[in-house]
């Protein structure tokens, strides 16, 4: 099975290995060395001199994090997005009780920093701004580094959800001047999902001092505490924490240019792919992802068919559109452990599909 | 290592093999059929007609996860407690914004049905209760059966905390009346930590409608309606599924009356140990917990140097005293993957460590 979707990604021989380690005592010396390890490696790829909190859940458990530790009800918090991970991150703001101005950009074009920079110009009052760096359902990677740089003109606090981006291309917490990175496990690291990380620095810090949004199996400074002893406050997913451990000594091997080369030359290859087929690209390409490629479905193809046409008869599974986007786009995620390769073969049957559900390709995939 | 905590126990060879199975899409059929068996199967060792859902996170997230579910800021929540854990229950509840009645019995002392009447009949305005089955840090099992009795007297909500119960002895939600029932992965079912379990009644789902804390990650409503599709609503911890069905079908072959049974017969082997050896339990025997034993460090010796020095010399993992007892008291965990023989080796370990510490044992262990 060619396993295509953006998360959970297929893990590596060594990383599924190493979850048939016994249990240890979470509150012994032996984890300790795992977590204290880990941090230490995890602070390497967030590119940060601060804290990186591990964190036993989901994705959006991190988000809900970051959101509970950094902000009190009532606060004004500019939410930007451009597609369902980003109205996530908004929706969670709001549950939690701050009063959250939306800043919406379509689905498919990238955040425009100018936009944020009229948007902080008109809320003076904003304690901070929530920002997709890798939108998953749209296959866009917004503009980071320029989304920081007019936030820390306005200087306020961000929190940047970077749950595909990071660990696959370049996101220099400290250079870009992000306060609050959250990502998690079953995405660039290779590994299952259940486990979040969340990377925080000094002025992330000041924000959790006096956020009073109720959290207590989320507090920042419980984990920090318990890190200082390599400890996590609650019981941590061990298994997961051996399985980081593999990964992270496997990517620290490969290294993080070539790891992102790599996703950029994945990420290219999906992309010439499926328009060498005559498909058509649902986003932006000057912000494509590197990470996550979306296509539009074939005029009077539902995609879900072709999704799962592909899984029955191709062994091939791809992922299927999100919230508006159901049945009209389809996703391929190519981050973590991917390959040339692995595209190839997705594109090999894609091209053998696409008849079976009424349209032609223009051409068959290169290596046919 | 003979790791003897209460949790994370150690796993069966077959559930560390089933973590072997390579990363599905969360969103597919092959998810949908492992969720929905090990959704049933579950129900089965809750003993309820309810629903059970599945969490990504770990006791503490499910102890939140209901307390956020059930409840509004400003409710009045009686806490009973006689140990750690019912504190921390409490201190949830109090950090969501509840106004939390206190009911503390002393640690090492099970909790009197007959104050919570009492508490009951002085707090006629208190909306739900919260109590814990097993308090892991005293080693106590409380008579869940009888405060429940009373709590349906007076037609309140009651939350349980059965992580350390549920699954090793018997607690037939629905018999007894449990609204809401919390439990986690790395306990009674022999897997990694990592995944809450949450029972939950009719009388339950009204609270949940009713109910105004903020939750967005631990909304309940969200895993119901997934769950009948077969999915979480965010990505599982897809690993640990695997591992949990690996688990259930090797607990559901060996049966749960066999499995409680097993369960009594250590935690006596344990308690007849400890005592042979001349040392004391700390917790009334009358309510002494199945799944863990605490016992009185010897007069002069510190608990936590006894622990240190079973680990280095003589491989066998205890646990540490919690709260107000560190280095007063130790902790021997038997539940899960466990039998008599393991026990055996902890006592043999026990005979040989204790005069190393100063202490004369009073006989050695029956079989050495």
């Amino acid at each position: 099975m060619e396993l295509r979707i953006p998360g959970p990604t297929p893990c590596p021989p060594a990383v599924l290995e190493a979850m048939t380690k016994q249990m240890i005592n979470h509150r012994g010396r032996e984890f300790s060395q795992i977590f204290t390890e880990i941090t230490a490696r995890l602070k390497d790829f967030f590119q940060t001199k601060g804290d990186v909190l591990l964190l036993t859940g989901s994705g959006t458990g991190g988000l809900e994090a970051a959101v509970a530790n950094c902000f009190s009800p009532g606060d004004k918090v500019l939410a930007v997005s451009n597609g369902a991970f980003g109205d996530r991150f908004a929706a969670i703001t709001q549950v939690f009780g701050a009063q959250v101005q939306r800043l919406n950009f379509p689905w498919g074009a990238a955040v425009d920093p100018e936009g944020v920079r009229q948007a902080l110009n008109e809320n003076p009052d904003v304690k901070g701004v929530l920002v997709t760096h890798n939108e998953t359902s749209t296959g866009i990677t917004n503009d980071l580094q320029s989304i920081s740089a007019v936030v820390k003109e306005f200087d306020k606090l961000l929190l940047v959800d970077a749950i595909s981006s990071l660990g696959c291309v370049d996101l220099p917490m400290d250079a870009w001047g992000c306060d609050v990175v959250v990502n998690c496990s079953q995405k660039g690291w290779m590994i299952p999902p259940g486990l979040a990380m969340i990377g925080i620095n000094e002025r992330g810090w000041q924000a959790v001092s006096q956020a009073k949004m109720p959290r207590f199996y989320w507090d920042f400074n419980a984990a920090k505490q318990y890190a200082a002893k390599g400890q996590t406050p609650w019981t941590p997913a061990v298994s997961l924490c051996y399985a980081l451990l593999a990964a992270l000594e496997m990517m620290a091997q490969e290294g993080m240019p070539n790891i992102f080369a790599r996703h950029a030359r994945v990420g290219r290859t999906a992309r010439e792919g499926v328009k060498s087929l005559g498909l058509t690209l649902f986003a932006d390409e000057a912000y494509a992802s590197n990470t996550v490629t979306a296509i539009n479905a074939p005029t009077g193809v539902n995609g879900d068919d072709l999704r799962r046409l592909l899984e029955k008869e191709y062994q091939v599974v791809l992922a299927e559109g999100q919230g508006k986007l159901v049945g009209r786009i389809f996703r391929i995620g190519h981050l973590g452990w991917v390959s040339e390769e692995n595209i190839q073969r997705v594109m090999e049957a894609l091209a053998a599909a696409l008849p079976q559900v009424g349209f032609t390709p223009t051409r068959v995939a290169a290596s046919s």
